[in-house]
């Protein structure tokens, strides 16, 4: 079923998803940007900046699996990403509504 | 001939050693703190944070292995210490002039 719908992907629908992975992205990693920058700014202790540098081993490792583009698991990137709230389905405006349905609906479980 | 003066340390210049540590440590890791406190403060940029992200990973390595006690290798702990900066010749007084001289002579090479 998943894979009838990846063949009917056209080119436009392949654009969005890329540039919406790539806001998508943009958001995650400013908010970490931000957050960080927060945590920074109250250390004081050791035990409190090895616990940063554990926070941004985890980041990093997750950031990068996480907005490679794989047409077989898009779907589901996507899904997580609008839980996780780093994607808006307005951002994928454009796919087909069943797609955006599918997602939406994943999204919530 | 670095045998010889092992046998030769005292209870007192053990503990002497290993107090010099401790502070060695805290000015180093205090140090760090600061400076990553400093740098997280400007960040702006993905980069930046995984900059700062290896350089907590090297730093975190290093300081992990540096501050061991260990008596075969102190006179040359101490030096490379005092060679960085983070310990000075009067946090080890107590020790014998010529173990002195020797972490002296081997900080400037």
């Amino acid at each position: 079923m998943l894979q009838d719908s990846e063949k009917q992907w056209s080119e436009t629908e392949k654009q969005i998803a890329q540039q919406a992975l790539q806001t998508a992205h943009q958001r995650e990693t400013s908010a970490l940007i931000a957050n960080i920058r927060d945590r920074a700014s109250s250390l004081t202790e050791l035990e409190d900046l090895w616990y940063l540098h554990d926070l941004l081993s985890t980041k990093r490792h997750e950031i990068d699996g996480k907005y490679e583009y794989n047409q077989s698991t898009i779907v589901f990137d996507f899904a997580r990403l609008v839980k996780e709230g780093w994607l808006r389905l307005e951002d994928i405006q454009g796919l087909k509504p069943e797609t955006l349905s599918k997602i939406s609906v994943l999204a919530r479980m």
